[in-house]
This record gives C-alpha cells, structure tokens and sequence, in this order.
C-alpha cells in the first residue's frame, strides 16, 4: 500500500485525487488530508478515507467538534508535518498559487515522491524546488496534464536527445472572441471552458493564457531545459495534451480525453500503469480531427509576459504570480475587467527589480509586497 | 563506429540506409553491402562506402569485372555471411518478400541487432525469429514507420501496460475512388502514394490494405501482444505513425514528417537519438488538421484476409505473403487486376490447409507451392 498524503484535498486537484483512490482500493492509505477553508467537504471526507492526520487553515474549531461527533480519530498537524510523515510515500500538492510551496518543500526534504499538481510552486522557486529534489533524492512526478503528457513522452529518453517541448493550448473561451470585445467579457463566461472542468483560478488563468506561461516556465524546471526550448501551440481540442520534439526530428505525443484522473493516477501509481475503469476511452476515429495552429500573441498578452517574466529569472515570475493571484480573485468578483489582468501584470513586472538567485525568504518577501501593491492598484481604480 | 551490413541495399530502405550513413560518417562503417540484380547502383555504392564484403545475387560477372577495373577490394559473400560477420554490429534488413529472412535468421543467431524493416520476415515466421532472438540474446529494432513509431512509444514502457497498439493507414491512393471503380484502377494509378515514397510492391500493398494487414501481424510479434490488441485508423496524412493505448487510458503517439530516413536512423542509432540535418521538421501549426476515421473494410477486402490470416496463424500468414507478392508482380505487369488481388488471396486461404508451428522448411516449401498455384492462377486467366 502506498501511503498518501494530499496537500489542497478539497479542491478540484484534491477531490479528484480521492476519486482515483476509491476506484483502486487496494492501493493506497490516505495517511493525510491538508485544506484551506471547506470544512464541509474535509469532513466527508475524513469520514470516507480515516486518515491519522489533519490539517485546516480557518474554522478549526467548527472542525474539532465534528470531528469528536463523528468519532473520529485524528490527530492535528501542519501540511507541511503531514507532507513529511514517515508513513508518507507520495504527497500530492494540488493547491493553487503559493499555497503549496512550504509543504512541498517539507516533501522534498524528506525525500518523498512528490506528485505536483500546483504549477506556481515552481514558478517561483523552482531553482529551490530542484536543489532540494537533488540534495534528498526525492523525485517530482508532474501532474498537470502537459507536464505529465511531456513526462510520458520522456519516459526511456535522455534529456539531451529534447529539441523542443511543444505544450498545447486550447486557447480558452474567448479564443474566436473579437478583440475589441475582450476587455467587456464577464467572469461568468471566463469560467466557461470549452474542454477542462477545473478550479477559478486556473479556469481564468487558461482565458488569459497566463496559466500556459507558468506551465512553459514549469516546464523548465521539471525537465531542465532552457525556457527557449519550449513553445505553445493551439490545439483546440484539448486531446494532445503536449508533444516533445527530439533532435532527431521524431515526434511523440501524449493523448487522452480531457479528464484530470487520468494524469493524477498515472502520477499516484508511477511507475506502474494501473487499469482505469472510471475514465472514458479516447476515441481518435470518433474525434476526427485534431486541429493545430499558431498562438495570436495579440490575443494573449498574459502569455507573452510570463514568457518574459521567466527569462528575466529571479523575482520575476513571483511578481507574476502573486499579481495574477490577486487580479484574478478581483476580475472574479467584478472589481477589475479581463483586460486589466495584463495590465496589472505589465506595469508590475516593469516596476521590478528582481533579486537573482532569490533565497526563499526573499520569494515569499516579494511575492507578500506584490499582493499589496496589486491590493492598492485595484483599490485606486475603484 | 558501428559496423553495418545491408541487406537489400539498392532497394529504397537500403538507399535511404546509406542516405543516413552519409549524413553521419563517424559513426558507421560499411561492413557488406548486399543486393539482389541492380549491379548499377551497387557498383556506385561499393566505390562510395567500400565495404568489405559483397553479394549481389544476379549479375556477378559483370560485377567481378566491374569491381576489378575500379580497382576495389571486395571479398564475395553470401547475404547471411555478411549478416553474420564478426565486425558487423548492426544489420539492416531492407529487402522485400521473402528475401531477407535466412540473412536475418543468420544475424540473430550471431547476436546482431537486426533493423528490421522487411514485414514479410515476422509475417511468415514470427515464431521462428523470436525464439532465435531469444536464445541468442540479439534485438531487433522496428524499422517500418508504423513499428518505429510504436517502438518509441514503448521506450520506458512495459508490455502488460499495453492495452491496444493503433497503426496508422492513409488508405492508399484509392480511398476516395468509388468502389465500383477499382477493378478498372491500372499499376500507374495504384504506385501514386499520396504520402509516401515507397517501392513499388509496397504501394501496391498500401493501395489495397493488405501492407496494413501484414504490419499488424508483424506488430503482434514485435511487441509480443495478441493480434486482437492490434487495431487499425485511417489518418490521411500520415504525420501520427502509430499509436499505443495504455490500460490506464493514457495514449501515446509519434509522429514526424513521411520520410523513411527517420524510422532508419533511429533504429541505426538506438538508443541514442542523433541529430538529423536532412530530414525537414514537422510543423504541427502549418499542417493544421490531423483526421482520423474509422477503416472501412469493404473497400479494403486485403485487410480483414490479412487479419483472418494473422489470427489463423501457422502457415497462412505465409500464402498471404506468397500469393501477395505473385499477385502484385503481375497486377504492374498488366496481366491482372486490382481486384483480383484480394480474389486471388481469398482462393489461396480457403485452399490451405496449414501446418501449426511450421519449421522453416515447413514455410519455405508452402512458400513455393504457393506460388506456383498463383502463377497457375494467373496463367488460367490470361
């Protein structure tokens, strides 16, 4: 039995995780469960899986007296205790933001197999992330599902053989959306993709585009390549969830209908491939065809900043982060329009002055004056 | 550098092999050359690559004497001593038919690795080359397009994660043409491969399906999976090669622009993948759409002979072969029609009664019969 811990268990990434649980039995105990706020989903579920510990960031007292109505026995502990219990085999990080970032880093000291799911965790430190992966010899499995298409695609490959990281895109709900019409869209309709059930933020994030900018950026670290070797292109269907070119002009693809499980368990069984009854079968002949074209960097300005922002390194892609963090949560509740997302973006990243090889503390520093500076822009605009 | 025999080598794979070579010259050194009657282009490739060792199987005297004026040191040999020579690492089995399945038997027998890009040789004989193979500890390496592809997807990977191989087919010049038209299609219209430049046995064998049916056989022995895990969809444009589905719902593919130097490079060079300068890349954004549609068996009638074939096993794989390559030879000679491929295929299957586990002389011998009863055929129509 592997033994589980998930860090964010009652978000989309967390819920979806307990789902591939409960179809294998046999095959994991869920040691640890982490959550920020929904004590009404946490306590289903501690009721479900019995883990030892718990860990909860607000209406801990509403939760300790369900848990001794219900008879539950759990013991408190901070995510980043849970993330590097000893009976812990594999943490699965599916928070959003910075959220994930000291739990991981807990995981990776104690040398567990982390399956990361939060891209921001190594947005902002993955040169962090990575030393202390080397140091204890713990290994990252990835779980977006580019990252983990790519990672498939690497499987019995060396990384000198990559030419190109190719990560797909589906381009959003506003993708066929005049552009002029952009700036008057509502949150109502950013949170209408086309092909992935997923969170807010990252919903938002993949109608901007940003969200892909983070994921070149992970892609970095995850496979230690320079950022100009990885691109984007459109692929509307969202059933090629990313392509590696190899130096000799071969291409593998990793395919699948658009559904998180899938990725998540091949990253909670790696390296086994277990059989999967809950996910639907990918049908190519019933597709049809699967659609590429080039990115319209007009469209998605987000997506050109991230791209600078992580060349820039340092501090960079931590402005980036903490700012969207903020003005998505502020597009979401109607303070802010889709179009001042970039806007916001932009105007931090040339207000930065980037700190190189940022210690941790530096990160966290950064990342805590980016959100109050982006606070007081979204004040002063309304 | 890695010491090469070629098996086939004035055909188009074994062009194309020493196409590769060229582009790589610290890397191989031409041991034997082996061809069948084009003494032409074997005397050219003798002065280029002055191998050691030589066989040409029509033609020798013009040969000796050619070799003589030009002043090259040539030993003769048969195919299986050059396929077998101690400073030969890797043999490279391009011929067509039946033709390279005693030098690839006498490779694997001297542990080579054996770039395997003749079907016909698992075709007939898949059980008798793997157990070589495995008594010998020798590999062979995919060569065909859809085999590489697979191939590579399976680097990393093990055979019980297999949950279904998908070999790509264009359908062939005549996909399109309506289906009462075919008896009437003539040699000319059946070698225009929309995608491919092949030899001419081969695209016949691709504008009837019956080559899709062939490397379906030859994919169950390859891969070592049953031939109801091997499935076929057709996919115009031949840029996905092939795909495998995993049992977790995973798929991966590969793919690259139609040219066959990559699939040869790639099992030249295994496993190491190695720049390649002269093959264009694979632009996803500018090929635009990849379609996939479900094989429409009506038109293809070679295919389900091929399938019911492969699965009847013994001998019957080997009077598809036979009879094929009787069939082709006169269908581009005029004597007779498209149609009366697969008619004559149908006959040859219902009249056979096979051998189970045939021995080599078993098949080489159903092999003969088989042609003479098609050559009789052809001869009572005309």
């Amino acid at each position: 039995m592997t033994g589980l811990a998930v860090i964010g268990s009652t978000g989309s990434i967390g819920r979806q995780t307990l789902d591939v649980v409960r179809s294998l039995p046999d095959r994991f105990r869920v040691i640890g469960l982490a959550a920020g706020n929904n004590v009404t989903v946490l306590e289903e579920q501690l009721r479900e899986f019995r883990p030892r510990l718990v860990s909860v960031q607000r209406e801990q007292d509403y939760l300790r007296e369900r848990i001794r109505q219900d008879g539950l026995r759990c013991e408190w502990a901070t995510a980043e205790e849970i993330a590097s219990h000893p009976d812990v085999d594999v943490v699965m990080v599916g928070t959003v933001g910075k959220a994930g970032l000291m739990a991981t880093m807990a995981a990776l000291k104690a040398g567990k197999a982390v399956a990361l799911a939060n891209k921001e965790v190594l947005v902002i430190a993955g040169h962090l992330v990575n030393r202390e992966a080397r140091l204890s010899g713990a290994s990252l499995r990835p779980t977006d599902s580019e990252h983990s298409a790519i990672w498939q695609c690497l499987w019995g490959e060396e990384t000198p053989a990559i030419e190109r990281i190719i990560l797909t895109a589906s381009g959003g709900p506003f993708r066929d959306r005049p552009l002029n019409e952009l700036a008057g869209v509502t949150a109502e309709e950013a949170l209408r993709h086309p092909n992935w059930q997923m969170g807010r933020k990252i919903t938002v994030d993949s109608a901007t585009l940003l969200n892909k900018g983070l994921e070149c950026i992970e892609a970095r670290w995850l496979f230690d390549v320079p950022l100009e070797k990885v691109s984007v292109v459109l692929h509307r269907e969202s059933i090629v969830h990313s392509l590696v070119e190899f130096v000799d002009g071969s291409m593998k693809a990793q395919l699948g209908v658009p559904d998180m499980r899938l990725p998540i368990q091949c990253a909670l069984t790696y390296p086994d491939r277990v059989p999967n009854a809950t996910v639907p079968r990918l049908d190519l002949a019933q597709v049809g065809a699967l659609n590429f074209s080039p990115i319209d960097f007009r469209r998605y300005p987000c997506l050109s900043l991230a791209l600078q922002a992580g060349e820039q390194g340092g501090t960079y892609p931590t402005i980036l982060s903490a700012v969207d963090e903020v003005a998505v949560q502020h597009f979401l509740s109607g303070h802010v329009g889709f179009t001042d997302i970039p806007r916001m973006l932009e105007e931090a990243l040339d207000r930065h002055q980037s700190r190189p090889e940022p210690t941790l503390e530096d990160i966290l520093d950064v990342d805590e004056r980016a959100r109050d500076w982006a606070e007081d822009w979204v004040k002063a605009k309304t």
